[in-house]
């Protein structure tokens, strides 16, 4: 119609190539959505499992998205740096990476949250930034990581002081106030009997989604493919709550070789240190082109 | 931690101020999704509701937006000019009131579709749009208006041919081709039956929502408030469909006045023409400051 | 060859279509500058009638200029709000256009600074601004207009007050610490004699150019074609410096028109108020498509 | 003044940080210019020498550009990756630069062309490009020293057949069509007596600007400082042109240590192979942070 010209006025917005891309997702609002959803506290592991299983709908639905991190209500995603997705169009991939996610946290809430309806519908910002090189992605990945250790040190400290040792949350606020690491340690030790160290990984250390390959079942002789998706989560730890979509991601989710190589990949969940090398240097790939 | 210098890697994205914004959300593939759900053809009544309801759930979030349009799998919505949210941060806007709409279509999902359950999670994409003036901006709603007329008075054509004369849908494209307005008209009735003019609006026309003030019940006696939006919806026209939701949209749901004056406003929906002057002459709030 | 993929990291950056652009040119270090080629102050008539002449070989090479006005060490320009030129391209436009000032600026100065030669090659700085409506187009030279007023009126005052006055400049700008224009305009006349308004419309008022239809010579009978300037600019106070620039500006520059109709516009130079709506309701070409 | 809301449209623009900015300048319409200034063909050296003045006076402002490099009408600057230059600002850096670059291009205008004057004022486009790491960089040279290379050699034995050979352009262009370079240097070489190799390297690698650190002659004992310049530039080719700009590099121009460890640093012009390994190597600060 004579009308359309208006869409000229939709600019272009491509993000620079051989750049790494960092998407990160954030709860709206999540301090209110958390209390009116009773979420345990400090850590509510059907809340971050949640949150794993939406980063998981989006991983297996972008496979230019390489690695992922979780914590809090909060979830970053690295494009392999070469990605021509949607031809690095800004907008195209936020809106649609972060409608998917929203949209798999409401679709798997049940699962999660059998006994606690939704009560309004939560929703997420979202941001892409844009990194020249490995180390800063190294950098931002340890910059999450290590706020997700300050943070859950001091809400565990936090709330073993209100919860177990009966202290308001104005004294116990005081009480630890220019404590350092390790006098957080030794206080839910000698105080609670609490080995910080202890607590699930998950909480520690947040959550990791990797591609691995696995072993092709029909290639490897036909018996049945066992995921030991269980050795390398915390579900080993004995976790009652349903796990439904990651266990999914045992089966072979994507076929990446062409013909013969048969590299079959799916998303796994780590909970491990990726400040350190040993993280990366095991995984190459992640910051190659 | 010294790992957050990798945060003034985001740089601002703040929109021209004085210019208006349209955001565009648009189903991502729905064409698959619609199959996959049983949509009624051409229109399903249903999801267009539902589509509806994700949009009041945004406009009753937020304020600034001053105009909605829907139809088939997208909605627009219009700011008002100038509008400060979020110091008008493109990206914030266009994440969280993404996030809120795809939170909303799931979640509303079971209302509008009691006997057909979320097969997979649904995704959006968006964009925004600057327009300087209020000329593009009625161009722009007039351009989605006349798409929604020439679109559904095909399809409309279409599947009559297929679904009750018994055409292949080969046959209906070729009988369709070239054929002008009149000519499709003249087709549903002579062939049909049908008069087009006497299909529902919304088909017709797409879904307007503005903001209307309303009396203040408190106010003006007490006495409970009814809302008329039967009438200027075409909920009169009988359907069975629930729609608790535009049913609370007639209860206020901002007190946007200061103190004395009470201007209470809530969203109404409307199918009428937004290519005319009548509507925008009827509002000139829409296009001004 | 195979390097010739680095192209591709060049993006988009064209302008919103339907937009004003300003483009404002200010030289870099010109405190420095005027100092060491001993500007008179506070106004070098030199000085400012070389940055009108550069104004004017822009508008004579960029006929989508409508209109441009200059003071002090500045020029601002507006494009028609429909151009195309360049296709919008923000840099192509901003650097092309930068450059031509820059380079007539100091190919045209000997021209006006006859006894002194240049000791060292000036600079600009330069920025395209948008703004959507003829408002704030309107705004934006009365910004820089009543900048100018400002301006001129205290240095006006100060240096009465140190070249004439023989105050030094710290008791001159205490002098005039807190005074008010009107307090201004009286010190300057009865203490120095000086009728502010009588100073030249040039320093008072800036520089404005616009384009202005004249009388085809060749159409209208062949007679010489006079041009008017001298009305118009304050030539006609007997500057004796050079302007053959501007002169040239009188000689019908480009034949905008197709063939039948020669609307023969020229570049001319004004010193009159653009705050008011005279001048704008005069020339409604300016803020049209 | 109550106008100066307009100051708000200014949006920021600053540049991603920890990327290189390659700032490319290329003269406009400089077909013409050439030939409006009888500049000798292919390739003529007072032009090309006053192009590299222009750059040598743009990094003796900009201590932040670490590399430049030359050819025809263009010239590429490489900040260091972590300048911080005007806080990045994009049209901060390539208008006062492209700025620079256009008036020292004029200003010296004379000394390069002591019997041609100036007919029209010229001008240059600019752009900025980001790069992300040492490859890209690396491969951004290449591709415009290739290209020197290529045009260079075309254009040689062009020129060689239509002013030495007698041939008109139609039938110079029908000889090269096709031929590879081997060819081109056998053709002139069989038919003229040229080896390619033998012509300026100016001509034929362009010219390469770095800043080099020098003795400081006050600390290394107080004997004259004797710029060598001459020897690495092909100045030593006997040379008569002025090139009192150039000869002016030699002279310590920037004190960059602090207190203790003096390195000063000249710009220094070369002509020789930027695309293999050699020349970063043996500067392995070009490509740091
Ligand atoms: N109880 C509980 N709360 C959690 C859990 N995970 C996240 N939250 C809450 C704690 C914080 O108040 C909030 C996350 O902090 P944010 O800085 O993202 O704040 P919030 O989402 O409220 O505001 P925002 O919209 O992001 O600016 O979510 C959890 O596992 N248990
Ligand atoms: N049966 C049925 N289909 C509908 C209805 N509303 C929308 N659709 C389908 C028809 C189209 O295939 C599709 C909308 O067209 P689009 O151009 O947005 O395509 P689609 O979403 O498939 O692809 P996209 O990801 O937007 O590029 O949605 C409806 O009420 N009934
Ligand atoms: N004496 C004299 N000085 C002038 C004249 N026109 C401009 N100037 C000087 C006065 C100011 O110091 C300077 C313009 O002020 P700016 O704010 O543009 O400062 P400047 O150019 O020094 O710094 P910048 O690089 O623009 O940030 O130019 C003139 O006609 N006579
Ligand atoms: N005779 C001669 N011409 C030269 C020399 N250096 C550059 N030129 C001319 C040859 C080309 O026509 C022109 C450079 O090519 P460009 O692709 O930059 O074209 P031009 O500047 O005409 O157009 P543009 O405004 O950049 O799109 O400058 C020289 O040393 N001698
Ligand atoms: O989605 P289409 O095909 O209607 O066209 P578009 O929306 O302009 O394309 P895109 O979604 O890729 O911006
Ligand atoms: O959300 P915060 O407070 O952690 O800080 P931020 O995310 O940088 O702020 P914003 O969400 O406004 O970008
Ligand atoms: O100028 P060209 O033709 O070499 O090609 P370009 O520089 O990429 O084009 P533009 O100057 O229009 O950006
Ligand atoms: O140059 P100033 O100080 O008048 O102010 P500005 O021009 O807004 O600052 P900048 O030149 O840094 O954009
Ligand atoms: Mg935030
Ligand atoms: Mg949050
Ligand atoms: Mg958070
Ligand atoms: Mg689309
Ligand atoms: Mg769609
Ligand atoms: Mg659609
Ligand atoms: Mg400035
Ligand atoms: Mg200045
Ligand atoms: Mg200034
Ligand atoms: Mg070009
Ligand atoms: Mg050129
Ligand atoms: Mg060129």
């Amino acid at each position: 119609s004579k009308y359309a010209y208006v869409k000229n006025y939709e600019l272009p917005d491509n993000l620079l190539p051989g750049t790494f891309m960092i998407m990160r997702i954030d709860g709206h609002g999540f301090h209110r959505f958390s209390t009116e959803h009773s979420f345990a506290k400090p850590n509510d592991e059907r809340a971050l499992r949640l949150m794993d299983c939406a980063a998981q709908s989006v991983m297996d639905e972008y496979k230019d998205i390489v690695l992922a991190f979780g914590e809090s209500d909060e979830y970053s995603f690295l494009f392999r740096k070469d990605t021509k997705l949607y031809n690095r169009r800004q907008t195209k991939l936020l809106s649609l990476i972060l409608s998917l996610f929203t949209s798999s946290y409401i679709f798997h809430w049940p699962k999660f949250f059998p006994d606690e309806s939704l009560n309004y519908p939560p929703s997420f910002d979202a941001r892409i930034v844009l990194y020249p090189s490995a180390k800063e992605v190294r950098d931002y990945f340890a910059w999450r990581q290590v706020d997700t250790h300050i943070n859950n040190l001091y809400n565990t400290a936090f709330w073993a002081l209100v919860q177990q040792g009966g202290e308001s949350t104005t004294r116990a606020h005081a009480l630890l106030k220019g404590t350092v690491s390790a006098q957080k340690h030794e206080l839910l030790f000698s105080r609670f009997g609490i080995n910080y160290n202890g607590i699930p990984a998950r909480f520690r250390k947040g959550s990791v989604l990797v591609r691995d390959e696995v072993k092709d079942a029909r290639e490897s002789g036909g018996h049945d493919f066992v995921p030991d998706a269980g050795t390398r989560t915390d579900l080993s730890e004995g976790s009652p709550l349903p796990d439904s979509s990651l266990a999914a991601g045992a089966t072979p989710v994507a076929h990446q070789g062409k013909k013969k190589v048969k590299a079959i990949k799916t998303v796994r969940i780590l909970h491990e240190d990726i400040v350190r090398n040993e993280f990366w240097d095991a995984r190459p790939e992640l910051l190659d082109g």
